[in-house]
């Protein structure tokens, strides 16, 4: 999917709200455990009750692996159902991979062309060569890990090297590297003071936001610091949507917490976008 | 696995090498391909011709993931293969994951409890709340990234923050985390000069090293700066061994290999340790 693609369908539903399937089977209805695929069913039902509401969709690939081959299994038939479906919705792997060069082009070959995400959260710490491999194919996209939204995020993404915080270094560095223009950014809702500075840093790439919501981070500070002119965020809510409630009515509680949100969305857009 | 008993078939041995099991279809002798999993039978035949020579060994996860549900199956074929079969054999998932906190509970579970793999390399990045869940597995090791052996190591880890590079505060801070003692650390091979420092930092935990061979390092410069009273290194070759050949001799053309770097280690240990 073009970025082009994604501001469209931004505009058109008005919402940039991305909807984090984080399923742990221990969370969802008990009702769903009898059936042969829980996650996926589960999966399925979120999906059907929000998709015009949210515009991206981002399984964490640890939920997944932790069930093992039938974890893959659910994995691979949510992505299928999310392109056969509703080709329109932006689809991230939150798999924060990297490796050394030849190591990371066998996880993009898996992430963008076995199973067909869009994008996929990438992490910076072997630098160039591990994130290039991902960034050489057109029309995807690499969600660089910059400013994350946990509290280990204090122990070296925040420390000064030379005379920048090191996720200010991780923006500028990688803003040099080949085909950069496909690189979005995680940047945590909860460091929304740090989202001004880091919008001057890269004024044209996207950043996916978590910890809105359950962690605690305010959307309208984060739209306040981080939009650019092509909106430019894709806010994450996992838990907040999709564990709202457990009971048969699951997937309405789920679509109302994700009204909310794209109304809230709405209203940001009418005053910054119109 | 606890590190004593690591240490122990070390000296029996007389190897620390670690095989790196990076499977690529394209390189395979091709009379595999035929068979219904070329993946797990490759493995199994490399592992049946080394595994009195080598003390690990070291799937990476990007290759079996770049096949989707069929590559994890032998993924998964391949670490019950290796846990039925050599039960005193030290397991390394090259995962290299990393996440929040209750999501990297999740990776931990994946592949310690569900995989049942010894270890699993963990990216720092996002700092304390995302190794601890793995550091909390008994008999477990976590294998943190600290300086590694491509070109892109230059990028960030050996970027000064305060006084010192960051692969050294990571290696100092993470000291101070909950189970430090189940920490190892990756050390790339081709920067051995950088050892003797490390050493001094972490003088108890062991060492994986890449990059001895296909990449350039010294297996003799490393053993002299990296060495530990207990050894304290696994010293990893994957492609020299591996796709030493591609006939149908392959297995005795990786064994011959194997038992090159296994001479030179005994060598060294004998100097060392007797």
């Amino acid at each position: 999917m073009t970025t082009a693609q994604l501001v469209h369908q931004i505009k058109t539903k008005k919402s940039f709200l991305c909807i984090g399937l984080d399923v742990d089977l221990t969370k969802i209805p008990t009702h769903l455990l009898a059936s042969e695929d829980p996650i996926f069913e589960f999966n399925k039902a979120i999906i059907d009750a929000t998709h015009d509401l949210a515009v991206a969709y981002k399984p964490n690939t640890a939920f997944y692996e932790a069930y093992g081959l039938k974890g893959w299994q659910s994995l691979q038939k949510t992505i299928n159902y999310l392109n056969d479906n509703f080709p329109e919705i932006f689809t991230i792997a939150d798999a924060k991979r990297g490796d050394i060069g030849n190591t990371s082009s066998m996880y993009a070959k898996a992430f963008f062309e076995d199973l067909k995400f869009d994008s996929i959260t990438v992490a910076p710490y072997m630098g160039k060569d591990s994130v290039e491999p991902f960034l050489a194919f057109e029309n995807k996209h690499t969600i660089l890990l910059a400013l994350t939204s946990n509290e280990g995020a204090f122990d070296f993404q925040t420390l000064t090297v030379g005379e920048e915080p090191l996720y200010k270094k991780v923006l500028h560095t990688s803003q040099t590297w080949d085909n950069a223009s496909n690189l979005m950014y995680v940047v945590g809702a909860t460091k929304a003071e740090y989202l001004a500075e880091i919008r001057k840093i890269v004024p044209n790439n996207f950043f996916l936001v978590p910890g809105v919501g359950a962690q605690g981070g305010s959307l309208q500070e984060v739209c306040q610091f981080g939009m650019n002119h092509q909106i430019g965020l894709l806010i994450n809510s996992s838990r907040a949507i999709i564990y709202a409630a457990t009971g048969i009515d699951f997937t309405q509680k789920a679509r109302e917490e994700a009204q909310k949100m794209q109304q809230e969305m709405e209203t940001i857009l009418r005053t910054n976008f119109s």
